[in-house]
């Protein structure tokens, strides 16, 4: 377990950008939606998690039944939802002379209806579970539950009615919530049915992480991340189309950097816009990356003018910590995120991100024709070459990075994205890698998609469906209603949290494959 | 366990009288009240239970105190409450980044904090026992908890927040609520301190039991009973004088009767007067006594009249219980409380209940004057004669009752009270009853008033005050703030229902002590 605690961080609010975003707070879009099935979990050794659902009856007829002490139901609502629920509840038998406690347990996935959440011993926050228990003092009643939750089965405990009377559930709703028009969406028929797939399955995860901002994930982080933000951007481009979302995050991160500048790597937007006090090296270029995919989606000069000075003091803050070799200092206190493999070294990685910022950067500075554009160039110039010289490995064909010459899939990711090698190279590096097949790799369907891309641009199109094909459509083998957080093919309880039940099973990162399929016409 | 479960129960609505009950719905009083200390709950070997309360500090230094994972503290009010809390709570730390989970236990007793909750095996839903299970999703919150709660003390569990930030709990407090104007209560000196201060807590006890309706019990069941409302109303005359809240409770009795006549045991006011499947022999006779005790009260002769028909019903439907001797029925599916004692045969207390209660219908009957009068007497003086006939043992100079002529306490109290003998004799008989002792003796407060009733209307006020202060008295020295559901002296933790955290320790029958000091001028 690592996090960053600061105890000086210092925000310099502006009030102009913060109001801009709060002009563009989006109206949510609302649907009603009702479960499908009453379902069992079963235990299933050859699911994901070891647990299966099995359909006992259609939701329908919950209402034929009626429940009391320690009595239990699941239901499914057939797909993924983000929303609010309501308990539509009546008493069956004498007149209640007790209240009703009812416990629900609210799960994108099955293991998380299966397996107690009392055994939940991971790292980060147990309150991320979804359960609520709640006392009805007074029925009939119609109960709507506060909280916004991230599902796909509801698991109802009836802990206790009294000796005198049961309860009947009338009907149980979601009323779903998002930002994301789905008539916006132009639908494409996929000669490829895995394709097709990934590409539906790509747009709903988006959509359900599309809220007031681009949220990581609707069950756990629920917040706005850059890194994710990136991606998320660059998948409604080629879908919703909702660019006036994408601007608002960009204001908002805008709107509360620190006295040096800097973007932090995340913000919160309730009880208002704070500032998180998590700085990641990579994630604060990525701002710059995604004001310029919004600039190229949109043509919008207006706001690139206007967040240009935050852009380019991303690039700025970053140039120094290059060192006097023009090379990314690397140390234990190092803050960026690149992937969760265990054991990266992030130094060449993090060199790729900032050379392929800055080549960003100056195109926008290009479009802007201001004097940056000039300093950034030749800046970049003695990055590349410094690049080349001190990490490159020539006996090896690989990128080393750090102290210990770490050959890993994320150094060469990286350089080939960030194009420091020409594209012939660059392929053979991608072919290179995926021969050699470097014991640090992959941990991320964030990583896999710049992967993904990093082959694509290296002309690999056909290696790069079928890295997707394996592992997006592995989760969908695995039953992904919405892409998860963290897949591994070959360790299917991965979790870089202690434990899978805390895991995003609907996760922004995760949402590229409708990019990557429609922007290279896969 | 033993409940009663009617299949075909026919309501007869009276929905003028349940107007005239709505237009008589208080206004409740309500008060902030804060927490006075934290305090620790400890075993203690001396104390009730096994669990006694130790101040830590003073309640204005929780503020002082930053919570995180699986910290807890426990709040001591000073005093019983009846009301809903709420919470200001803050963060420290960074920025939250996961909701915080916290758990609230809600006490009236040190049992109630120290011992778990799942640990509850009682026969009564778990679900009366108070805890709350809360997720705040943004921070700073006030929040306000929906439910009503009846406690002294609450705990907090900080279940978790996240690694990033604890919590400060700003402010937490109690909006306390009553129909009860404690400014109308005469204060009285008493030369007594222990009279004085049971006074006192017979008046609490009372005021957190009125809230729009007399209840029963503010933590459980928190419902209009008849019998605990014959001794509420009389505990208000001497003190609060809350004449209407007595008249709208007898409105309510009387405009749910069932098909027969009858009026339930008790009746529920939300979401609307609906009256319980539960009918005992000696409640429903209390309707009549408590109109009675309404009307000395009052000498509101309208409302005698209006619900004179309702309180004769309760006798005609009585007496058609009498065998060809006068004598009740008994039977194994025989419904009357008369007290919780353990193989108590209820047939001669109700027999004592019935003629009690006719001989109040009788002086009502009179007021009203009207022809039934004379038909209650002819009948009242059968059933006077047929139970000093059968009922009375000349051997053992007791009551018994039932087939295998049980001596109970019951017994001869309520034949003392129906005035069955004359005051000599039943001066002899009381004496008689507290030298023998037999075996079937007193389970509750509610049975120990009409003990200490006897001793006073058979002139024996000493040993009726020497009764109240080693029962009673017994309650305060064990820490009572309010007058307790259940106390024996000789087996404090006693409960009928399998356990003591299900106790109420706020109970309206046990405050009478004001009414017999009061009224009997001890």
């Amino acid at each position: 377990m690592s996090i960053q605690k600061l105890v000086n961080q210092v925000i310099m609010r502006n009030e102009n950008f913060i109001e801009t975003a709060e002009e563009l707070k989006p109206q949510l879009h609302e649907t009603i939606v009702k479960p499908t099935s009453i379902v069992a979990i079963k235990a299933d050794s050859e699911a994901i998690h070891g647990w299966s659902s099995e359909v006992v009856a259609p939701a329908s007829t919950l209402s034929d039944s009626e429940f009391g002490k320690n009595d239990l139901f699941v239901l499914d609502f057939g797909d993924h939802q983000v929303g609010y629920l309501s308990l539509k509840i009546r008493p069956a038998g004498s007149p209640p002379d007790a209240p009703l406690k009812l416990k629900l347990t609210i799960g994108e996935m099955p293991v998380e209806i299966a397996e107690p959440f009392e055994n939940y011993k991971g790292w980060l926050s147990s309150s991320w579970l979804q359960e609520e228990t709640i006392f009805v003092d007074v029925l009939p009643a119609v109960i709507t539950l506060p909280r916004r939750y991230s599902f796909r089965y509801v698991k109802f405990d009836v802990i206790d009615t009294s000796p005198k009377y049961q309860v009947v559930f009338e009907s149980v709703e979601c009323r779903a919530v998002s930002s994301a028009n789905i008539n916006t969406v132009q639908k494409i028929s996929h000669q490829d049915a895995e394709l097709q797939r990934m590409d539906e399955i790509s747009i709903k995860t988006l959509a359900d992480c599309m809220q007031d901002v681009f949220e990581d994930g609707p069950k756990r982080d629920r917040r706005l991340w850059l890194g994710d933000l990136r991606l998320q951007a660059l998948a409604n481009y080629e879908t919703f189309g909702n660019n006036e979302l994408v601007k608002r995050c960009l204001y908002l991160f805008a709107g509360v950097p620190d006295d040096k500048g800097k973007v932090s790597a995340n913000v919160f937007v309730a009880p208002q816009l704070i500032a998180d006090d998590t700085y990641l090296f990579d994630y604060s270029l990525f701002f710059v990356a995604t004001l310029h995919d919004y600039y190229v989606a949109t043509n919008d000069l207006e706001t690139l003018k206007e967040l240009w000075p935050t852009a380019y003091r991303q690039i700025e803050v970053a140039l120094e910590r290059l060192d006097e070799n023009h090379i990314l200092k690397d140390s234990s206190d190092w803050w960026s995120f690149i992937d969760w493999q265990e054991g990266l070294n992030k130094q060449t990685p993090s060199q790729g991100v900032l050379i392929y910022t800055m080549k960003q950067a100056i195109l926008l500075a290009e479009e802007l024709n201001i004097s940056e554009k000039d300093n950034l160039k030749a800046r970049l110039e003695e990055i590349v070459e410094a690049s080349k010289t001190h990490l490159w490995d020539k006996g090896q064909q690989f990128f080393i990075s750090g102290t210990d010459r770490q050959v890993s899939w994320a150094s060469q990711i990286w350089m080939v994205l960030a194009g420091v090698w020409t594209k012939e190279e660059n392929n053979k590096l991608m072919k290179h890698l995926l021969a050699e097949n470097p014991e640090v790799g992959i941990a991320t369907p964030y990583m896999y998609h710049h992967l993904v891309e990093a082959l694509l641009v290296s002309g690999e199109k056909d290696r790069a469906i079928e890295e997707m094909k394996s592992y997006w459509g592995g989760m969908i083998q695995d039953g992904a209603d919405t892409f998860w957080e963290l897949y591994d093919p070959n360790n299917k309880d991965f979790s870089p949290y202690g434990s899978n039940l805390i895991n995003s099973y609907c996760h922004a990162w995760s949402c590229t494959p409708t990019y990557l399929i429609r922007k290279y016409a896969l």
